[in-house]
């Protein structure tokens, strides 16, 4: 174990990142307004940014943290914030507040709130092919990562994975079905955040892969934790209301192979997310420490 | 005056995307599946596949045109039936029907609507960075596409138009704030079909500036003539009833200035359409047929 400080770790990169994103959002006084108000009002609402943050550190693991990732980690925000906006809407889960204030469309309506999520969306593309990010990045690696994150974001990832999330809602659900949502609703970003920064930080094949299997172990393993913490979890922890993936029937891992199974997953695939780091040195620190804390959040 | 015959061009290239469209479109038996479906649905619906043919017309208008072009210009119809998904949405201008068949969400519920637009918008990136379209053009020339592309699609374009037109709804317009939805709406998607093709063709600075030219006076046509045939047109051609706009107290560009004045106005656009054209030969032939197409649309 090294002396890592990851608490401190963590809030200087959520700074970083969040500096970055204020700087990065777009502004107007064009008739426009409302929808970037909107998006900006939905991703400023705060969070881990935990996405942008395993981003930065996966090209820290293959070498040096490099702000001029920026650009990329704060699309990564930005595609998640798109999900959280959309996925709250009240067609799909109806949902009144996020991160206890009002959801997007409470504030904007709906129709603002379905395009700023279409403009977040969209906008982590254009930061992805921002002049700032193609001044410093090599054209061949920002292509591969477009390719990798648009295939995490849409229809193999996590359009797929909400879709299925939504019509498996209060059906009965298979393992197989649930892991499926899993994998495709929150770990394919999860784990596209490290590869992506595996990728831009100029990572040979063998560190890609292996820092691709730790983002899907650790993608998987966030998934668990959060089903736990919604059903044993302290709202003012998690942020939402204890108990309403039980309440609106959601398909989980504790509701079908019970707490005690799906601590011992958890714990499995923290192994597993360690194991992948193993030929790494100390520039690796910051993921293992994440994938510690993940799943110690819900001991 | 060419003797190039038009309709058997748009024909053929409407076929060609469409046997492209139909190949690249995603597949799935998973639980996701419905998603594809929809997402099918509302894309091989019909239509001109205008923005398709634009960009293979800007391609050829500077080189030859090529097919592997192919995947980029299905990623223009995959934006544009996106755009179309969200704004039928009830939230949105809450249509029932488009190109005669009920809308998607009248199909396939709302939330799976907005999923199969969000799929879609995200599937134009994958199209634009997959492996298919990477193994023959130059990946600098792609990300200045996936740049514009973005610009035209966001915020800064559709997104911030539609924005506009939504806040605009019932409420008294000027002509600034009604060229400014027309231009961000609908133009910019139009213009950018033709400076990408460009891009990808290979085109030189003053080529690329002219054919950018040509889209912006197109787009605009568009859209002034787009509104003329919702006043005066026929209701099997346009495939939506006609006066809808009137009904809906959309802004129009013969709403505010009269029915004379925007042909007029459109006529001005053929003329500086195809002015930006003088210094191409016979191979911007389409584009300039085209132009005249859309303005004779209307008389």
């Amino acid at each position: 174990m090294s002396d890592f400080d990851l608490k401190k770790y963590l809030e200087a990169q959520r700074k970083k990142v969040e500096t970055a994103l204020d700087g990065l959002l777009p502004h107007t006084t064009d008739p426009s307004a409302p929808v970037m108000e909107a998006m900006r009002y939905s991703i400023m609402a705060g969070g881990k940014r935990i996405r942008p943050i395993l981003m930065l550190a996966g090209a820290e693991a293959v070498g040096e943290g490099d702000d001029a990732l920026l650009p990329a980690a704060c699309a990564l925000e930005c595609l998640h914030t798109y999900s959280l906006i959309h996925d709250d809407l009240p067609a799909m889960d109806n949902d009144d507040l996020r991160r206890g204030r009002p959801t997007c469309h409470k504030v904007y309506g709906e129709a603002i709130a379905i395009l700023a999520g279409d403009g977040l969306l969209n906008y982590s593309f254009e930061l992805l092919s921002s002049e700032e990010i193609r001044k410093s990045i090599d054209p061949e690696l920002l292509m591969e990562a477009i390719s990798i994150f648009s295939r995490a974001s849409g229809v193999f990832g996590m359009v797929g994975g909400q879709t299925a999330d939504i019509i498996y809602e209060g059906k009965p659900i298979d393992a197989e079905t649930l892991a499926f949502i899993h994998r495709h609703k929150t770990g394919a970003l999860l784990a596209v955040s490290v590869e992506m920064g595996a990728v831009l930080g100029g990572a040979d094949e063998v560190q890609r892969n292996a820092l691709k299997e730790y983002g899907q172990a650790l993608g998987l393993t966030f998934q668990i934790v959060d089903d736990i913490l919604d059903i044993v979890g302290d709202e003012s922890v998690i942020g939402k209301p204890v108990g309403s993936d039980t309440r609106n029937q959601k398909a989980t891992y504790p509701a079908l192979f019970g707490l005690e199974a799906a601590r011992s997953k958890a714990d499995e695939l923290l192994e597993q997310a360690l194991k992948a780091l193993e030929g790494f040195d100390h520039r690796a620190d910051p993921l293992r420490a994440i994938a510690r804390y993940v799943v110690e959040r819900n001991r």
